[in-house]
């Protein structure tokens, strides 16, 4: 993050200064002094010398960043819950001030134009500074609204959104393997940051978080490293804290054909507000690690359907063969177990259908009992969430999920990106 | 990490055979099959073409290595109890066990000769594999030895090491502010495990927790990430979640005058074991992050008693001046207020000590009422516990406290380097 950078032209249409000021008077914060921010306005994310560095990713776009962006190597990940008494207006001006200071921090900017260190010292900075002097660092900032935003858990329409809703968006069905932590499930809102360095995700959060004081609260959150999912095909398949490969077959951000198919939600599909976005389900995964690593080699390979150290399915080949789920052994019986994780999820199982996945791996400390705690991250897009409730079930009865307890669960539809000057939302709160 | 790397000459004087295999014995881990690994011995750090590969400590030295090793910028640390009923030489063979597996896998190697795909497919492997195919990134592992190693709570000498322990060797006094979770405090053992890949890092402390198995438990353990020092005139100097660069006046790699006066054991001054040795003092501090983004930034900066932007002392210059604790301003009073962090800690009011640092930001997820589960994880080495003490007495009354809370706390004896083909500890315990 720049200390200093120069102030960027107006461009802030559809970026109400109200909504900036109101982060300083409503939300009793007193020091945040963004004025000056909210007159400078947005950059533009099209500002040539800017959107040519490396690892800046545009946050103004026909989709949001941080879907088919080559996934960087950590993550922080959020769920937000709007505050009791909040109104529709603070809802606008919370995504607009979202999207305001996204804007900035993928470019490498501070939060606003004061930022850290430029503002008045008598005064708190609207920026915590621990991102100052580091690059843009590729994040990535996502935000996705949850089936609460439209209608809450007792069925209250907060925000006059329930008309607007997505047909059957709802919370997802419970799954066998699930033991579900209210306090990892859930919320109104969902903000992902990815970034090539996590003090520079964990600063967009952060600030994110402070920018929503008084409006939402931050729900719960979970950072993940080593990300387990490849989007370009130059990005080697990173391994999940099984040992094995994950993400070889996954959606890749050039293929157009998958990314339409699989992934963004058509115009006729779904509400107008959400065509070009979306589905993201989140699925915190704890996994046995201490006895999966007591599996013996043959098993863990017959669980997964795949070769420990090539990652190639057991029918042959290389990673990127092609399963072959008919291919018999010597004894007459198919190589590849039908129950294996591979045969399962693999979309010829699955009526066709991918997912693009984007998870994490995670290390929560250790439990009492010396065990680390452990696990995936399990992040996906989809163009609807009954497209992952049809894959999950059958993956939750597969080999693997004896080692698996799914402790936390989310889903949220993903608008299309913000116009330049815009923000993220805008066509569902406009 | 290598799937398949050549044999080595055997080479193991000091890593006892009994004890590799004991792990597979002793411990239960019924298909552990490290006899070949034991045979191949360990791997020779001298080995030219990788001793010289980029991102490779050596293990075996003067020193260990993670003390003035250029700070990685991720972190796991563990604390280790000995299991009930662990003998001496359970201990012995734990730490030939550890030291084997860490010279491999600073080396970029998998944990043992077989590895995570090389033994037979109807063993579980000895590496759980999530490392393959990544480099060495780095990595270094530093072992030390707790109070509760030599005298366990109850006074009981369990490892007839209570004769050889540094006098007045015992867990850290109470400071002001300590609110200390036992589940963050103490421990026989340490390892801190560095690298630039946190799946690196995360994946040597998995696996030394594997072999452990049945003789060491794991107590606790941390994640870290962006490191909030630098050791070397080159590194940055990072900013912790204060927003503030931290470790500005840390002791560097190279300054040998600074690291014999302050970090490394002199023969003369303790147990013949611990010389070349160092004392590690971690203590995991919560900020209240939120409260703090909440002071006006000159609150801060005298707080802190630098500039937020430029780090350079309040009493002028750049980040890299000397703080000048007399100077004054228009009306007299000292540019640099007395109880400000930078007083306190500095090491003109501190009879002359200096303590190279090495600690990391960390993030926990959040707490129930929304606010980040975040802190600094200090990590301090010298040459002697005390010094640490005489340091922080003066920093925990200093302006910053009110923002800090100390929740867990612990010190080790940090034996000398391994001797190529001996083990950590080898002179305590031979």
């Amino acid at each position: 993050m720049t200390e200093h950078d120069a102030p960027t032209p107006p461009a802030a249409a559809g970026l109400s200064r109200r909504g900036l000021f109101g982060l300083a008077a409503g939300a009793g914060v007193g020091g945040l002094l963004v004025g000056s921010a909210a007159t400078a306005g947005v950059v533009a994310a099209s500002s040539a010398n800017q959107a040519s560095a490396a690892g800046v990713h545009p946050f103004f776009g026909a989709h949001q960043a941080g879907i088919m962006t080559p996934v960087q190597d950590h993550l922080h990940f959020a769920a937000f819950d709007m505050m009791a008494g909040a109104t529709r207006e603070d809802l606008i001006e919370l995504l607009q001030d979202w999207s305001y200071a996204a804007s900035r921090m993928t470019q490498g900017l501070d939060v606003s134009a004061t930022g850290a260190v430029g503002g008045s010292p008598e005064a708190p900075p609207d920026d915590t500074g621990e991102a100052l002097g580091l690059p843009a660092s590729s994040l990535t900032v996502t935000f996705g609204f949850g089936p609460t935003l439209f209608r809450d858990g007792s069925g209250v329409d907060r925000f006059g959104l329930a008309g607007r809703a997505p047909a059957g968006f709802d919370a997802l069905p419970a799954f066998l393997g699930d033991d579900l932590d209210p306090t990892y499930t859930g919320g109104d809102l969902c903000v992902q940051a990815c970034a090539d360095d996590p003090q520079v995700a964990v600063h967009a959060i952060r600030n994110l978080s402070r920018i929503a004081f008084g409006r939402a609260s931050l729900r719960w959150s979970q950072l993940g490293f080593g990300r387990t999912s490849r989007t370009t095909a130059d990005q080697q398949t990173p391994r999940n804290l099984f040992g094995f490969r994950d993400g070889t077959a996954n959606i890749l951000a050039d293929d157009e054909h998958a990314l339409r198919d699989h992934v963004w939600v058509d115009a006729t599909a779904g509400p107008a507000w959400l065509a070009g976005g979306s589905y993201l389900v989140a699925r915190k995964i704890a996994m046995t690690i201490e006895t999966w690593d007591r599996v013996r080699l043959s098993e863990q390979e017959r669980i997964t359907g795949r070769a420990k150290g090539s990652g190639a399915p057991l029918s042959g080949g290389d990673e990127f063969t092609d399963p072959d789920f008919a291919a018999t052994d010597a004894a007459g019986a198919t190589r590849i177990d039908a129950t294996s994780h591979v045969a399962r999820a693999h979309p010829v199982n699955n009526a066709g259908i991918r997912l693009l996945r984007r998870g994490y791996n995670y290390v929560d400390g250790n439990t009492a009992i010396g065990r680390l705690d452990a696990g995936l991250f399990f992040l996906s897009f989809q163009n609807a969430p009954d497209r992952f409730v049809t894959v999950n079930k059958a993956v939750v009865t597969d080999l693997m999920a004896e080692y698996l307890t799914t402790i936390g669960s989310g889903v949220w539809a993903i608008p299309p990106g913000a116009a330049e000057g815009s923000y993220v939302g805008a066509d569902l709160l406009a």
